[in-house]
């Protein structure tokens, strides 16, 4: 089975759902907001629609990050139609993610989203629908979308780099990148990752209009072939329990996460190689020193 | 709390889901299909943009039927394409239907849909979409949709008549209209169905690009103030319950379903009243001797 018709964060307001686990991501939006901010003003001075603004939030899933950007984005156009006194244009909003996303969740808040944004004085209509599938392939018509934003999704390949599918011990005791990986691991996830960001490049230069504007903020590595802590440390873990007899050797061997980190370096080189857009602004966030 | 933040055929694929129970519903757009296959043509023929046609299907719940309008919409295009010696477009479809609506189950079954068009040589992109909101009142970006479609969901109403709320026992052993409901009941409700009825047509009006069609299918009635049947033979059986002790009588009086079936004139009148659209063709569709 495809990737893209399991992998999802958890859905629903329980204990272990994305939606109570995802401060860190909320963290990361706020931190990015000024470079956000900075490029809905940009878009609003250079070519604002008259009729309707549309919007995609690739990589939304369910929880209050969910419409905390399209709040974000609503606010700096409605405060930069304000300084410019122009009447802001209509906005159509499509939350974007993998099938699997529960987005039975987020729709079910959007009545009380829309009061709020009564409450907030918007006077234009705001129309927000979802679009399910996978950002490494085609989501909108051609010409369509003013503003792409994704947030800590891009890290999230689209499937297992094919080598560690093939030779199954190949990143034996690991899940992911690691320091005990082999450089053919490294080499495998990054082809992999060059080839899913290139046809990501290609279809949204597809799909945004002229002048249109992207804000992508990608958690990526300091150094190339950096190990991930985090994931190295969950498959430790997952180590420990085959070494307890809990989970089966195979079973750790033949599993590996669709997730790369890239240095800015090797994203910038992707954005050049690919050539459809034009990069404005790279700029690397060190989030470590204040989330400590 | 409103009526569209409550009111929902029930989701996923159970023994009482609207997966398993609408049946008639799948029979009556078999039914119609003659006369929304030839609006399909008329709108290729008429004004084909070149580059996407945007559909909306409203009120499209979840289950098989759901994606059998988009299969019917995209092979009547295909065919007509064909005919014509056009390339057909690209297609953007919004599913629409009030925020409770199990779009999830919807959006999980899209991946083979979009591999089953593959298979039937679909060569052009085809983008569906989930659009959850009220289709009383404005959904869609103006001069943005090509195609409409509904399909038994506007006898629907927004809410219970406003004067059935206040006055509780004004239905009094009813849950709907029926045949020992006042006239006042009748009325109440038809002013609603008016008010609701007008709105949609307006709403669609602004919303439908210039040359553009819809196609509605509407559970109504032979005469007008016919009782329901089904409904009126549910309140009957609700009766018999609070006859038993089962429910309490207030909770019978005061419960009434947002339900109105209205005549094949009443519709021809507020349409033409309202004014904004041109209404073509109105078809009287008698579904009993097929069905029995």
């Amino acid at each position: 089975m495809e990737v893209e018709q399991v992998l999802h964060m958890n859905g629903g307001y329980g204990r272990t759902s994305y939606s109570n686990n995802s401060l860190l991501q909320r963290a990361v939006i706020s931190w990015v907001k000024p470079i956000f901010d900075a490029s809905i003003e940009k878009l609003c001075c250079a070519n604002l629609p008259a009729e309707c603004l549309r919007i995609a939030d690739l990589g939304c899933s369910s929880g209050p990050n969910t419409l905390l950007v399209v709040s974000n984005v609503i606010d700096m156009i409605q405060n930069t139609c304000q300084k410019l006194n122009h009447r802001p244009p209509s906005l159509q909003v499509f939350l974007n993610d993998l099938p699997q996303n529960d987005f039975n969740t987020v729709f079910k808040s959007l009545p009380s989203f829309y009061n709020k944004l009564e409450e907030r004085k918007w006077s234009e209509p705001c129309f927000i629908a979802g679009m399910p599938g996978s950002f490494y392939g085609r989501l909108f018509p051609k010409n369509s979308i003013n503003f792409f934003h994704s947030s800590y999704s891009l890290q999230w390949i689209s499937k297992v780099p094919k080598g560690l599918v093939t030779k199954g011990g190949l990143n034996e005791g690991n899940i992911c990148t690691a320091k005990t990986s082999p450089p053919s691991v490294f080499n495998e996830y990054f082809e992999q990752f060059k080839n899913d960001f290139t046809v990501f490049l290609r279809s949204r230069a597809e799909e945004l209009v002229p002048q249109g504007r992207m804000v992508l903020t990608i958690r990526g590595s300091i150094n190339s072939h950096e190990p991930l802590s985090i994931l190295e440390f969950l498959g430790l873990k997952i180590n420990d329990m085959v070494l307890e007899g809990l989970i089966e050797k195979q079973n750790l061997d033949y599993f590996n996460i669709p997730y790369f980190e890239p240095t800015m370096e090797e994203l910038m080189d992707l954005i050049e190689t690919e050539g459809s857009l034009g990069c404005m602004t790279i700029k690397f966030l060190n989030m470590i020193g204040t989330l400590l």
